[in-house]
């Protein structure tokens, strides 16, 4: 008996877009992704990394195409910039709070020199990509707190199953004045008569209390909280399995601003809105004799069904992070409730 | 007496975001604004021009400051690259359709050498900026009927109070399946104890069938259209009073892509999304003797007000334009109905 | 008897970079392309057309992938936002005046809609590239003097022989006060076993008195001028029939930059310089059932020949142009002075 | 007795540029601007941090405005995207080796929670910049060997005063197969009767052995240095007290890449070419109740001067890196030359 892919969002009937789900309603549904957690919920500590490793091979070796949207740069990611000229990942991405990003930096160049003894030696240096969102509502940031054992913890976690909510990263996170959080979904669909998927996964921590907009049309006001100035951030993690080139990705990155925009948001100016997109269906080897590589490329004039899928699946994984993510009691008498307690409460449209 | 500000979709019962509506709910309400329409509706022709004058005075004298944003690159428009890289406006804005740009160009070039005999001569050259949609559904483009009269018919007409709807370069233009069109709309908030305001001018031509979200939730689809490719645009000029650097212009234009994904947008493939934003709140002087210029730059922390205009005013504009404009019969045997027509007949939410 | 390929520059021992120079050192060296003018020298006029032909079959259908890197932006080209978003072109490129870019952009329009009448109807528009520096010193631009019979006098002329110098759009610009114009230069190199070629094409209108820095040193400052703000502009026209992605060909128009910089310019405030890049070994079709194509990409860590030789046919495209004119007086009392009179005053280093 | 500014490549005899060098010829010229080195130079390492303090205040609540330009994004800097965004510095800049930028994160981000408690708790966190290249030529990287307790030295060294060549992070740098380093210069001009200066400060590593061009017309070629893949990278930090807007500050950023390609770097493939400009003559305050602030903007068409001090100071400061430097042994019997050993057997031109 085959049932239809669910989400947090679909089982509170709230659905993103017309594009078929893929059969995990998630980021894993491409094939190779594995996602891993570390949390950390102790004393005034709402935080952690989540890891996303691309494929199982060596990625510094085996690199996947990438480009990244700069939706509002009021971010302290690293490792963007060699995305941008060069169009390829070479390690896992992690997540994680503001001040883990030099910590998370650190792990990924001591796991990819271990793998690939000839970094900074016989061949160049390694490009680390952390991204990150501040938590210091929910959480003390100021401790810096994580350690690089957390972030290898997160990365040795990785698997296709993986939980969303308050998990990792977004442990601490805040949404539209709710419990935000890691989220992920997915979509299918058809191209020259094959099945490809996209998937996105968000650390969402953006949105300013009372602006959230359902896909019903309902606005969803969390109660008692008030409006006030952003200091969130949202990363968006896309990738597909379909052969893209850099230019391509980034067109779909940018898509990324459509479905944040769709629940609400308009990119507020303290809000770090970064999207990340890759493609497990072209990689492109760091050795080798030949100077050119045969692949294959997606006609511009089929992109759209990547664009509508970006949109959707960045909407939906929003959705489902907040309401996988119980209500919250931070640190120094912070808390954050659930947008499931909502919803249970206002039931349906 | 004072009524509330109206607009085609107030009084359709849509209201878009909570921001309070300048006097006219028109790009107009940024005092200095004129806009003027030439419209060609004969035979097969369903096409137009529509020009934007920032202000009254000499504007290659006294250039407003402007930036422009790319939400997707695929049109024709001409004279952003050097808006990108000096930051202002030096002539009046027209919009047309595809093909008239070049004729829209010269007529600007015209126009600018008249006032200022110095131009390429004792001072260099002029930048004029032409921004266009694609109505070769409804009307036929490649008679390349506009002249060099019927843009500066439009320039002469120009006054705070216009039309929307099916006038000047909107004549021939749809929207998610409807008739789409000229729309504007405004927003008023202080700064410093004053009141400012930000207005939005769009010339709308895109979407698909069936991708229309209204601002209640419901999604309307014009009946016997079926969703097919995107092959329209969408050009949203944004004005506003505030003294903004070009930096912040350009952050302030970005946020018309999430007007225009909050409308059920993802930025297709074919469509040309433009968003050109300037400011009459400072305006740099061409000639004159002094290396500095004195102005007020608005402090970044309190620039979310018009991020938030600029999305709610895109909206807004959208939905002006389409419910404004009745229901079309275009050459060979185009057709196009209104927005109005559908939300008379599925009445409220 | 096998000669070295000669170049104006190279016959006055000026040899400029390493690498070794195409059997005609010019773009014409990238099989398939081609370059016609129309030349206007008559009365207070002394302007033109240049056109380059990419390949010989229909550019619409068969696009070469391009790239545009806007090195400064004070300049008014059309057609460079599409090709930034979708990385090809499907016209061919025009080069002209400041002030003849709307009537080159109708020629293209029109053109382009007679060799494929879909467009505007079953398909989309069609973005035309008309690339320009303004030449006001030595012609009287205001007189806006070009037809839309002499761009397609220049389209026809289209020949793998073309003439250099003053000739076509080239035809009255200056460059470092002496006479500029259209020059040409190629670099040939092997990848994988086989021989490829990069050439490029310049409108060269640039550079203040005294700034220019010659390969062997020499600073070559015109008699008599002097040092004034930069009102020029620079285009370079790059191609290769390497297989490249847009952003590799992005990277590669960058590099132009560099040529440029080795002549002595740093790319004043005036001057709008431009770099377009092509690839005639990667063509994807505007029409197709397929989704995908197959190619095949150049590896990144290979790509360091193409920016040597852009740099490289960069600087002599520039001298070739300027050695390549001879002196000449144009209205308005106007006059500017050969490099080549000045080499052979001047003597050898 | 007012000698004339010196500097290592003008006491070879080598000026760059026309402009006239400030009073200490070094970045330092700017005033406020103090400059901290910390070297590590023993057994296998030889690598070190470089901290540049752009004024002597709390950078956190008196931002200077700044900019960035990618000229080649092979890269791992930290901090470059909200730059970008926000046109603002708000920490020191620390420069240093490729698989430091962690640690130097996150002392940086202590320094500025230690100074501003608000960080991340009333207010948001803070953006840390941390610029590199690989000296894992001469070092070994992969030691990680840098503590935060190195970074913190280097920021409590700085001083106006501050040598050049082999130190900080320039230890272990090479630039066309020479030692390469810390450099710096600077020029001065007057706008509106006042006089200003820009300066550059370089963390030179690039360049292949061979491309060398000396200001004189020479090539300077290392004995005995094959000519191989370019692996190195240049960091270019301008500064002026010039009140500019991050615009203004993109566009001068950009005229660094003219001042390397002067000195023969086409900006190769493996070679991470970030230049990063600030002013001091224009900060924004991070708290504070106005709305608006009142500031002086420069003319664009008064720009030109920044333009050429930017290619000029970029060109010197990395003659003088390079000639500050002596010979080196480093680990696994690496060695570079001297260029101004080089310069001394070869004589002046």
């Amino acid at each position: 008996m085959s049932a239809k892919p669910l989400s947090p969002s679909r089982s509170a009937g709230l659905v993103c877009g017309s594009l078929r789900a893929g059969p995990s309603n998630s980021i894993s549904d491409v094939d190779g992704i594995t996602v891993g957690h570390c949390t950390l919920d102790k004393g005034s500590l709402r935080t952690g990394f989540t890891a996303i490793l691309p494929h199982q091979g060596n990625l510094f070796r085996d690199k996947p195409v990438a480009a990244v949207e700069v939706i509002n740069g009021f971010g302290k990611s690293a490792g963007l910039v060699q995305v941008d000229e060069l169009g390829t990942l070479e390690t896992p991405i992690l997540l994680t709070n503001t001040f883990g990003v030099g910590t998370g930096v650190n792990v990924l160049i001591r796991r990819a020199v271990s793998e690939n003894p000839e970094i900074g030696r016989s061949t160049g240096t390694v490009n680390p990509v952390v991204l990150e969102c501040n938590d210091g509502y929910l959480s003390d940031i100021q401790a810096m707190a994580l350690s690089e054992e957390d972030a290898e913890t997160a990365l040795a976690a990785a698997s296709p199953d993986f939980e969303q909510g308050s998990v990792g990263a977004g442990t601490g996170m805040s949404a539209f004045g709710f419990k935000g959080g890691i989220g992920t979904a997915s979509r299918i669909f058809e191209l020259d008569g094959r099945v490809f998927s996209l998937g996105a996964l968000v650390l969402a921590n953006f949105g300013r209390p009372g602006d959230l907009i359902l896909p019903d049309g309902r606005r969803a006001h969390p109660k008692g909280e008030r409006q006030g100035e952003e200091r969130g951030s949202v990363i968006v993690v896309l990738a597909t399995d379909v052969s893209l080139e850099s230019r391509q990705l980034k067109r779909i990155a940018r898509r990324a601003g459509a479905g944040l925009a769709r629940l609400g948001a308009f990119y507020g100016n303290g809000s770090g809105d970064i999207a990340l997109a890759f493609s497990t269906g072209r990689r492109l080897p760091h050795f080798g004799e030949c100077d050119f590589i045969a692949c294959d490329i997606l006609k511009e004039g089929r992109i759209d069904v990547l664009f509508q899928a970006a949109a959707e699946t960045t909407q939906e994984a929003v959705l489902n992070a907040m309401i996988a993510a119980p209500a919250m009691r931070g640190w120094r008498r912070s808390k954050r409730p659930s947008l499931a307690d909502w919803l249970e409460e206002n039931g349906r449209c």
